[in-house]
């Protein structure tokens, strides 16, 4: 071992101890009662907090995750070694100020980061679930994370944020339990999934399932895994996080590690090698009927008609919102958000809205986008003092 | 053999000899020389005419098609049965008026409808060529259509029209032969192609590849046919030539053949059911190297890298041009056509521009648009009067 060599293996053991904490993993006794009639139990759910609750209970975040995101918001992956997805967002200091707030983000139902999902063990039989796991949908992750929340005495949320996925989370805890939500920060999302949305997932859908490797969702059991499948799924669904303009910048038609076009199949443009690259590494660290089941129940998430319209969701709130869209974003566009607000404004709603200028794409509610921080800054410190929530 | 199932045998037989002639091939002596270096021989070009060449030989228009279009422009499609893909737009009295032009539509090099592409017997083995054809770039597909345009003793093509990858070919011929090109009509295209066209391409590339049917490009030797991951990737590039806007139109989030949500992974949805359909019907038509090679040539399309700049493609050009583009085309947006357009003007030529609003995003060209049926009558009838060009 040189030298080299020797101090990763030390940082990365130092990097375990101090900032790789297994998540927590409560077991609930109570059956979760889904969507779609059938009920799931045990119900496992893997989280992690960061900074201190008060002796109020009164100062707690709950930050919900995307689709392919999960509870490490703002510690090292235990999986990647990489920074937290939100780690910009959330910290001592940050936006999200754990020196002030008690931020608890857990792992979704039909996960693969430790909650119970299709790769978790069938208590029927002993095996994993694969497909015999019910749907799930974003209402069923909400109260599984209504579950967590009763479990650590906490009656009402300060405020749940989320982008994506977690914006939809958002939405559908302002609307379903309007009393324990004070805030709300749904960014880059929308009430309902668009039929283009709906399509992108299908093909992701279809290439993972077109993997023999599969194996009619039972690879687990039979030991294989459907990678170049999941890696098809996630290369197509990376494209849509990005804007046209943020390709054209970042990659045009550069050439990968060549002076000419080799006349072959190889990557010979970089933007070909960045999304083989998205592709493989997200096998590692991504469970494929997981992919199936979340992108599902995105597909599947329609607030307005789940109430008769969308004013009607969230007639009588008192929860505060803020509603965050990107100029660049053509997978959630502004249009989606500006639904949100005037629905939220027919319902007598306390809401604020900002489109934010980048080139950044859907991606943008992940990277360092100062006027995204400030808002999100500017938005608790308010509703803060409105709560009356002075510093620790 | 039951009375409807006789009719259908009797119309199909009819069809067959009225409307779906096998279209002529040549087999040209010369070999081709390609852009990669290499050289292919013997070449085989199969293609379409409609209407009649005038003594002069000054009425003939080339219509280049798309990625996965092919010769039968106006007629019935031996494969599929169904109408040419360009009917709307070519036949007695319509845009392109087969009483007035001889139309005259190849199938590309490295296609699957006759000429010589990967599914060809190469000569070297007596085997299909597989990935063992070189590769092909629009240049050389200009450079076959040209052979073939020499064979049928044309020396100037009165336009040559085309839309999409269709639209690179016609830029390619105006800046390539310059002075056999009197008219050209690039429609929905761009000079060079984009990052995330790239992108979107390589998905369906390695959609392809991923499938063990592929067999290493080598299914027809060995009997097998990718068909689910050819499938995949005609339904990630189908959702690329609709606009978000029609398929919300089109859907939206309507259930197909179902009063409510399953909870499974059915096609709940119309778009899903619509989608699957677009990657099984494709697979029936279509050669899965065939499309490893033409998205490929599409991606190496770069005009402008070619000569310098994209104004020096066209110095000194005397070809009238009409660039049309479609506001709700995303794949190629009027920006692209804007650049085209600059271009031009830079190299003085005569060019006139039209956007033509509409919401059928890259697929426009294809469908029935009133205004780009016009354009086209307009800008032939404005070039024929210039070249002198009278009714039959």
């Amino acid at each position: 071992m040189n030298q080299t060599t020797l101090e990763l293996s030390i940082n990365a053991a130092a990097r375990r101890e101090a900032d790789e904490p297994r998540s927590p993993v409560v077991t609930l006794d109570r059956p979760l009662q889904l969507e779609s009639g059938s009920t799931l139990a045990p119900l496992r759910i893997a989280y992690q907090t960061y900074g201190e609750l008060n002796a109020q209970k009164s100062n707690a975040i709950l930050v919900c995750h995307a689709l392919t995101g999960d509870q490490h918001v703002a510690n090292l992956h235990p999986v990647t070694g990489k920074r937290g997805w939100w780690s910009t967002m959330v910290g001592p200091g940050r936006p999200i100020d754990t020196d002030r707030f008690f931020v608890i983000c857990s792992n979704v139902v039909g996960g693969c980061m430790g909650t119970t999902g299709p790769a978790s063990t069938n208590p029927a039989t002993g095996e994993p679930y694969g497909l015999d796991l019910p749907l799930v949908t974003i209402r069923d992750m909400v109260d599984a994370q209504a579950m967590l929340i009763d479990h650590l005495g906490i009656e009402t949320l300060f405020c749940v944020a989320g982008g994506s996925m977690g914006g939809m989370q958002v939405l559908q805890w302002a609307a379903r339990h309007p009393d324990r939500v004070f805030s709300a920060l749904p960014i880059a999302t929308a009430h309902k999934h668009s039929a283009q949305n709906i399509a992108f997932h299908e093909v992701g859908r279809q290439a993972i399932t077109a993997d023999p490797d599969w194996r009619e969702g039972r690879y687990l059991v039979e030991g294989a895994t459907p990678r170049k499948g999941l890696a098809v799924a996630r290369m197509a669904a990376h494209i849509t996080y990005l804007s046209e303009p943020a390709l054209q910048t970042k990659f045009g038609r550069n050439l990968q590690d060549r002076d000419a076009r080799t006349f072959g199949f190889d990557a010979d443009f970089q933007i070909e090698s960045y999304l083989r690259h998205q592709g493989a590494s997200f096998v590692e660290r991504f469970d494929a009927n997981s992919y199936l089941y979340v992108t599902r129940a995105m597909d599947y998430f329609d607030l307005a008609a789940d109430a008769g319209s969308l004013a009607n969701a969230f007639m009588g709130t008192k929860t505060r919102f803020c509603v965050v869209s990107f100029t660049s974003d053509w997978l959630f566009p502004t249009e989606g958000a500006r639904q949100v607000v005037h629905a939220l404004n027919a319902a007598a709603a306390n809401v604020s809205f900002v489109e934010i200028a980048t080139d950044k794409g859907h991606d943008a509610f992940l990277l360092e986008v100062p006027e995204l921080f400030a808002t999100t800054k500017g938005f608790l410190d308010a509703a803060a003092k409105t709560r009356g929530l002075t510093r620790l």
